[in-house]
């Protein structure tokens, strides 16, 4: 097991990342008493694992009140319709302000119930339980929780750190293909763009990744929580600029998933984006050749999308990106690979170098 | 013109109050640039008087694009309904992370605007221009934001301190009677429980302030602010005791809107339960029979309400304080006064003292 330390300011919390560790949350929660109630947030699909149902136990035996409540799966939860059924059932179930939520799920369910922690009754303890790769290596680091506009991802929410993370990366066996392959997505990201230690020990260990070994998934998830906590600490709002760096092969990842009405997962988008901002790269003269095809030959390792599916379009996705939320009066914005292990973000590229393709 | 500081660890913003003063907030925001765009959000009954026209313009003067935006008045625009359509709208217009939102109205505008400003893509930066006597000397100050759930007010929302707050008590004029009495129920609080020099003040008073009088406004407005700014800065998100002091005759009050369904105004309850926690005082013994007078005489004299009202149930009036949010296990908790200007929070308080009747 690995604790890694998120500091902030003036607060710092923990991410213990091991496996088969779902029953410590009841000794983690402990140590934020006093607490009245528990809320267990989770999904349809997750309870079936039987996670939603340990992590309640285990907090159960601690004497806290517990409350389990499950929504569907999927995108089509983090909606305000959601949101708001779940504002009314915190309320009906009496719970306060020394009451917790807890998250045991993917993105969705982290993103979810982070923003109705972030918002009942003004605030109320939020603790996180990502159970799949995605969000043990990403998204439930860092504190942006939300949900999404039907126009736009992501469009309301609000900045809350957890009291901890607690990852078990055994329950990443029972993951599907298509969601473990978006979560390695991810993991690349961090790999080529940020550390390149990382990206060697992936190189050196994609069939182990490809058969999901426990002992290399727990360095694995370790290593990028421990390169995003760093990164969210230098930057906790998105207000420095370091933060922007975790978003290599974002810009394009996001057009491509409007395009295809969100059916292509974010990590595999982001997979095929880091391509394209590989490409980009070495068009720029950032990086050779060499660069490119260890890339491509990484992602195909690990069984990684390269090329952007045909019902995607090329200037729709130029247009796109020029109103990513994190562009700034239509000018495109790329994090682009210098080297394997860093990048930077390069502003106000000719649209026309784009336009030929890549 | 007075400005008060209010300083919140390594932050602090002003209050501007002074009158016929709204063409100040565009030389106001300039401080803030760069400011992608100003969404002015206000009532239809606060844009009749112009008010939210003149904020516009003054902002456009300066360069910076304005938005209008325009809700029902009343509480019920206090709703995920109108957050959602108000959210849904933002985008639909471009507002980004650089844009600002300025509330121009009562508690409503304020608090409405406010959870919006805290929430779209996550977190945009917000002013407060409050026009009614209620919102300039307690709801505009101290970061509290949010919408209410059909079964509770104030159950969804955050913390968000704005930019500042530019108060033009010439907006007093306008108000209706009822409006300006509910008003006057916060100013009563401040006076009873927390600053004897002002109850003085007031007390000397009482004729110009039923007239209106300005420059008096302006003093007591300026006054109520110096209070709240106070007592937030020492307990910004209510965790150390000190912002509960802020609540005496809420406990009560909060029984009695509940009650009435919100048709009773909610400083015209603060007023009654004023009244309310003085008689429970002087039943436990905190204060005399002269401090009751006192305070009954000063209330009439401001033409404020002290009774009960007929359609008021007693019993489930106690039942009803039983179950504040404010409250813990069912227990009874009031700020009971202890002398003109003084007062302390009294918890456990046996149920059947209150259920002889006051």
């Amino acid at each position: 097991m690995q604790i890694i330390s998120v500091s902030l300011g003036n607060r710092s919390y923990d991410i213990e990342a091991g496996s088969d560790n779902l029953e410590h949350i009841g000794s983690f929660l402990t140590a934020f008493q006093p607490i009245s109630t528990a809320v267990v947030l989770t999904d349809d699909n997750v309870i079936q694992h039987g996670y939603a149902h340990r992590v309640a136990d285990s907090i159960s035996e601690t004497g806290i009140d517990v409350h389990l409540l499950s929504v569907a799966s999927g995108e089509q939860s983090k909606t305000i319709e959601t949101a708001a059924t779940l504002w009314e059932t915190l309320l009906d179930e009496g719970i306060d302000r020394k009451s917790v939520l807890i998250s045991v799920g993917g993105g969705v369910i982290g993103d979810l119930g982070g923003f109705i922690a972030a918002t009942y009754a003004r605030g109320i303890r939020f603790f996180q339980v990502p159970t799949t790769l995605l969000a043990q290596v990403d998204s439930s680091i860092g504190g942006k929780v939300g949900i999404d506009l039907p126009k736009a991802k992501n469009m309301v929410g609000a900045f809350l750190q957890p009291l901890g993370v607690l990852i078990d990366t055994k329950t990443l066996k029972t993951l599907p293909d298509n969601q473990y392959r978006s979560g390695l997505g991810e993991v690349i990201k961090y790999g080529v763009s940020l550390d390149a230690e990382l990206f060697q020990f992936l190189e050196n260990n994609a069939e182990k990744i490809n058969i999901r070994d426990l002992a290399i998934l727990q360095q694995i998830v370790s290593d990028c929580c421990r390169i995003k906590a760093t990164i969210v600490s230098e930057d906790e709002f998105e207000t420095t600029g370091r933060r922007v760096l975790l978003n290599y092969g974002h810009t394009f990842a996001h057009a491509f998933e409007i395009q295809s009405h969100f059916t292509l997962l974010h990590g595999l988008a982001v997979s095929i984006g880091a391509v394209c901002a590989a490409r980009l790269a070495v068009r720029l003269g950032l990086v050779d050749e060499t660069f490119l095809q260890r890339q491509l030959c990484f992602h195909q390792n690990l069984k990684l999308p390269t090329e952007i599916p045909n019902n995607i379009d090329w200037r729709q996705t130029i247009a796109l990106m020029r109103h990513d939320k994190k562009s700034e009066f239509g000018k495109l914005r790329f994090v682009l690979p210098t080297d394997i292990g860093s990048c930077r973000l390069i502003e106000d590229i000719d649209p026309q170098i784009l336009e030929r393709g890549l």
